[in-house]
Formats: C-alpha cells, sequence, structure tokens
C-alpha cells in the first residue's frame, strides 16, 4: 500500500561509530515479533528530543523528558504493542522499571536511559516481559542493525523506514543515519510517532535541543495522516561524537549549516515516509500554501486541507472535486481571508482565479493530475509573502478497516 | 442506514398560516428529482438567518445577507444539485437573477427574496433551468407542503428531515414546523447545511436575527459530521405573524421563553436528524465535555473527540479503544491540562480515573456500551464547572464510498 515507499536494503544503512542496536523478540503483545528495541550509546554521545505536545502524554514521554536533563545518555528502549499511555501513576513507575533493569544490565545509571513505547493505549506495559527479553536484544547488538532496528519499532506500519547520508565536516566523512515509524495517529506536534536520527559528528551537547527542535519544525511536524496527535510522538537526535573534527559549537557556523542539511535532509525522508505508508494511503500529497501573512497562517490552511476527510476521499477517488478545497480553506479560521485572491493548482493546472473557476480549467486535466500517485495543491492566499509546506495521504476504505480492526 | 431517523408522515406536519410552499423538478443536476423549491410568504413575516462562517461562502449566502436587511421578505427560492460557490463574480450575477426572475412571477421587489443553493462546488449554476423551473414551483405552492420541501432540498441525505410542535402563546396555539438537510460537509459554523423553521406565532422583526442566532448555537452548531464547514450553511427562522396574539417584543419575556423552547425543540430535533443521517452513519454518539473552566474549553474537547477519525473508526467497529479518546482530550489544543484530573464515561461505564485506567472498568462492559447505536462519551476536565455537547456519528467505509463517488 504504500506511496512509491521501498524498503530500505541494509547495505544503503550507514553504522554510526559509537552506536550499537539489538533487538529480541519479547511477546509483548504478540509471539514471533521484533518488539523490543536498544540502542547503547558508547560514553560521551550528545542527545536531543522533542515530544509529542499532546497534553495525555505517554509515561515513557514524561521519564524521556526528565532523563534528557542527565548529562551522559547511555541507551534506548524501545517497545511496540504497547503505547504505556492512558495508565496513570502506575505507567510512571512502569516506565521508570524498564529504564532500571536496562541500566542494571549496562552498569549505568536509571537515568541514562531513554525509555520509548508505541502502541496500544490504555494498556497496562507487561514489564516483566520487557524484563525477560532484554538480555537477548542487549546480545543482539551490533553496529549493523539500522534495518533491523526499523523493523522493531513497526506497529501498523507495511514498511520498514529507514535512510542514511554522509556529509564531510571538517574534512571528514561523517555518516548520519535515521529511522521513524507510524502509519496512523499521525499529526506529530514536536515530533513524529517515533523517529531516530545518529551521526557520529561531533556536536556540543548544549546544541543538541535546538538542534532536535529545528529538524523537527522542518520534517516531522509538517506530516500529518489523519491530524490525531499521538501520545506517544519522540523524536531523537544522537551524535556520538567519534568523528575527529572539532565539535560543532554553533548551528550558524559552516560546519553546523552542513551537518544540519544533511541530517534534515534524512529527517524529511524519515517524515515523508511515514506519509507514504500511512494508513491506506494510495497517494501522496504535497499541501503548498503561498501568499500568506506568516507562515503559521500558511500551515493552518495547509492543515485544513489535509485534514478534511473530504478533500481526502477525493483524492482517493481521482475526484478533482476542487471545491472541496477551496471549501477547506475557507474554513481554516483565518477571520479576513478574501475569497477574491485566492488561486489554486494541482500540479501544473491553473484551477481557480481570484476564487472563482479559471474559465481556462478543463476538467480533464484535474482530473489528469488526480490519477497521479504523487500531486502537489498549491494555494495562492494573495495577501503576503509567507509559504509553509506539508504532507499528506488520501483517505481510503483501507484506513476504515486498519482502524476499526486494529485491536481485534 | 440513518440511525434511529424515520421519515416524517405529511399528516404530522403542521401547516404554519401565511407560508405556502411549491416544489418542481428542474433537472438542475439529475432529471427526474425534486430540486427547486420555493416558500412563499405573505406580507408582514419576520425572518432572521444565520450563514456559514465560511470565508468561502456560497454566492447566495452573500445575497442572502444583503437581502435580509430588507425589511418584507416575501419568497425563499432554493435548488439543489449546485451550490453556485467558488463561482466567482458570475457566480453573484445568477444568485441575484434567480432572485429577480422569481421576484418578477410574485410582483416584490428581488431584495423580498432570499436565495439558497445546495449541491456541487465550483461549477456554474444552470440560471436558465431555475428559471424555466419557477411556474411549476410557483403553481404547486400549498401549506401542508412541507413534506414536499423536505424532499426537494435533499442531496445525499438518505431521510427527509421535517418536525413540528405547537406551543400556546398569550392564549393561542401556534405551529412550529421546520426542515433540514445535510449529511456531509457538516460542521456547521453558524448553521447547517441547511435549515428552515418557520411558525405563525407574532415576533418583532428586530427579534429574529438574535432568535436565529441563539437557536442555530444550541442546535446547529452542536452538530459535526466530518468537520467540514460547508460554504453553503444557512438556518433561516420565520415568523408569520399570523396569530393573533400581541407580538413578542422579548425573548426574555413569558412568551419569548416559550416560544424559543418550543423552537429550540424542533431546531434540535432537525440538527440531531443531520447527524442521524450523516454519511454512512451506523451510531449516533452525543460527546459531553464536563468540568471544563468555559463552555467554549468544553466544545473544544469535543470537537477533537468528535472529529478524530481514529475515534470514529473505533465507533464504527464498536471496538472500545478507548485510549484515543483520552489521546484526542490531550490534543485538543487546551495547553495547561493535566491528564491526572481527567475521567472518562462511556454512558455509564466508568473508563478512565484521573487520567489513567479505572481498575474496576472491565473490557466486557465498555464492550457492550460500544455495541449500541447511540452512546453518550462523558469527559470530565476537573478543572471548572462549564460543560456543553456535541453530536456527531461514527465513520464507516460508507463514508469512503459515498465521498469517493460523489460526483460520479
Amino acid at each position: 500500500m504504500a506511496v512509491n515507499l521501498q524498503p530500505p536494503r541494509a547495505g544503503d544503512l550507514r553504522p554510526v561509530r559509537g552506536l550499537t542496536i539489538g533487538v529480541a523478540e519479547a511477546g509483548i503483545r504478540k509471539a514471533a515479533r521484533k518488539d523490543l528495541t536498544v540502542m547503547l550509546l558508547e560514553p560521551g554521545a550528545s542527545v536531543g528530543g522533542v515530544f509529542t505536545r499532546n497534553r495525555f502524554c505517554a509515561a515513557p514521554v514524561q521519564v524521556c523528558r526528565e532523563h534528557l536533563a542527565s548529562p551522559d545518555i547511555r541507551a534506548l528502549v524501545i517497545n511496540t504493542g504497547n503505547a504505556n499511555a492512558g495508565t496513570g501513576d502506575e505507567g510512571l513507575v512502569r516506565a521508570r522499571a524498564t529504564c532500571i533493569a536496562l541500566a542494571r544490565h549496562l552498569e549505568v545509571a536509571p537515568e541514562q536511559v531513554l525509555p520509548f513505547s508505541t502502541g496500544v493505549i490504555m494498556e497496562p506495559l507487561p514489564l516483566d516481559r520487557i524484563e525477560a527479553g532484554l538480555p537477548a536484544a542487549i546480545g543482539d547488538a551490533r553496529p549493523d542493525h539500522w534495518l533491523r532496528a526499523a523493523e522493531g519499532i513497526m506497529t501498523t506500519d507495511t514498511v520498514p523506514k529507514a535512510f542514511s547520508t554522509s556529509v564531510r565536516i571538517g574534512g571528514e566523512e561523517v555518516a548520519i543515519t535515521g529511522i521513524s515509524k507510524g502509519a496512523g495517529m499521525i499529526r506529530p506536534n514536536m515530533a513524529t510517532m517515533l523517529g531516530f536520527l545518529a551521526t557520529d559528528a561531533c556536536v556540543a551537547q548544549p546544541l543538541m535541543q535546538q538542534l532536535a527542535f529545528e529538524l523537527a519544525e522542518a520534517s516531522f511536524n509538517r506530516a500529518t495522516v489523519d491530524g490525531d496527535t499521538s501520545t506517544n510522538d519522540s523524536f531523537v537526535v544522537i551524535a556520538t561524537n567519534r568523528a575527529r573534527h572539532a565539535p560543532i559549537t554553533s548551528l550558524d557556523s559552516e560546519e553546523g549549516r552542513a551537518l544540519k542539511a544533511a541530517l534534515l535532509d534524512v529527517a524529511r525522508r524519515l517524515a515523508q515516509a511515514i506519509v507514504r505508508d500511512g494508513e491506506g494511503a494510495t497517494k501522496f500529497i504535497t499541501v503548498r500554501v503561498e501568499g500568506g501573512r506568516s507562515g503559521a497562517e500558511c500551515r493552518q490552511v495547509a492543515y485544513a486541507i489535509a485534514h478534511s476527510p473530504l478533500v481526502k476521499t477525493a483524492f482517493f477517488a481521482s475526484d478533482p472535486n476542487l471545491g472541496r478545497i477551496l471549501a477547506a480553506v475557507g474554513y481554516a479560521g483565518i477571520d479576513d481571508l478574501d475569497q477574491g485572491t485566492i488561486d489554486l493548482w494541482l500540479d501544473d493546472v491553473h484551477v481557480a482565479v481570484r476564487g472563482g473557476r479559471n474559465p481556462a480549467y478543463r476538467e480533464e486535466d484535474g482530473q489528469r493530475v488526480m490519477k497521479q500517485q504523487e500531486i502537489t495543491v498549491r494555494v495562492g492566499l494573495g495577501r503576503g509573502a509567507a509559504a509553509d509546506t506539508v504532507w499528506t495521504c488520501d483517505f481510503s476504505h483501507e484506513y476504515v478497516s486498519i482502524n476499526a480492526d486494529y485491536r481485534s
């Protein structure tokens, strides 16, 4: 079902020096499924993370926020099958216990472990199974296990998501590799369901939060499947500092910009992969809004379009029912919007001019674009110079099937 | 498909003195379909109306807003099959031309006619067919044609929507009858797709806008099917002033309160009928949020739940996947929400206590409620005394089918 998204090949994913990955089958919800992943860091890594803004955030998100204040993160532990969200104080106890268990094996402090969970909400986390599975996960740890990790964090994903690149920093080639998961309950607000991005470049720890924030803003925070912001969104950026170049101490330095651009390239591909693998997706849709007074205003309109069930079902049907897009622009909440300045394009086809149908528009041109697997909707608001872009997918029968059957 | 909604019987719908209705088949989009309705008012009626807040509002909505400033509305003309929205200046010309044509037949001024359109967006209104159909519609006009009118304004509705009641005002029994239509693109913001409510009670014209606003706020503005606010929402309240009691000059008077309560009863049933007949609906869901700091905050949370595709598909599946409701509460946008004070009920089943699963909650209890056709979701925010309620329906395969096939 995924739209133009191939599974990664293990050989294409660069190992990141100073980081190993192990995966185990812990039977958390179902047997014979990779559902427990550890990422082990050598001492001295820099780590930043951003998390869901959902006020009903999961227990592991709360623990991550606390532990990220620690100086030397040494491990991440990720389980699928259970989100440990809506689980109250007992959920917090179990998230902390997961960290304690892994820390004991690694002989580090529990605060040096970051926990992540994804899966069903409001069910107790099966701590015993996680504890029992940790030795196998640790024993499995190797630098070239990125593909296994991408598989180990999947839930309703149909394709594992991992991308890799490299960039020269201070004369040295450094690796960048990342993984993500997520297909439904996707409208990241700070980060995606789960995303992990690592480089062996050297980055000063104080930069990491800013780096994670800026990367998330320009990648995961522009993706939406169904408008449902998850309780568990987490995005973590790791610099293992194993390269020999001088540490980057400013994102505005030449090296800082080069590294950030390379990281963003991978982060964007990871975020778009989530949309391409969106539950039931048959099309990948880029919604670009231009001519707004601010980026926020452009995003507001773009999300109204991207979340409209009527627009999404029209894309599924390849039906150029473009009035539905105009209606979404109109209800996006911009109180002083003048419909008389609005233009609409589907790829290169100019559909609406100043709020009305373009006299030159022919239905067969709209139809041609709507039949594509990749479509750009472009809206001109005609009231300013700001622009922004959001990625989404269509809304199919399969989305209903997946979400009506998910737990059964 | 409609949830506990029977078609009205013509004999149950009270005529409203001073008002006649005629319906014709004008072939606006499809042949052999009632698609043109006129409501003719004797002189001296009081009329108020509220309209969509969608900035991309349809041409007839703009014309209605202008004409409502006229002192003596004499007719309403309603077509289906074409929304006359996203049609630019030419759309305005055609909406005005419709009024001119009907006004000529009735020998009144065009400003005394209110036009309404519903159907496909961004297609030119076939003015010639409307003009050609008007004589038949006018010739059909009778006081007891309310059911015909309810049928004449249907689009994707599966059941005509009409309700009637009576109330004693100043010692005299007055009639109240209303009709509405709408099944998709339903998230009224001021009013529903189309709603018309008439009484032969006597109400001073200056009260009518306030009355229309207050009725819409407590009825149509609490209904949502898919979160898509239409370009054409219109709700009109008519008092034909044919009763003999002294005119109502205050909504706070004893008579004013009695009339408003009776009008609201019919308006609520009309609004709920739209949700019951929501596209693909198999369940009618009442979302009540209590314990908020303001009504607006409660509505914000209620709409987040009512619009979540994940919540709506879980209802379709009768799956008590209640974490999805908590997630929606969490992303509703209340920045200082504390998950530790949140409670959740499904009808009488207490599901979540202070943000976590109720230890006494049993899955089979949730399952029992989820299988019902009528379900109340009740959320306690635990931070204030305000409450509000929203009505919605589930999200089924049928919704996707209807909206993927609507134009073809």
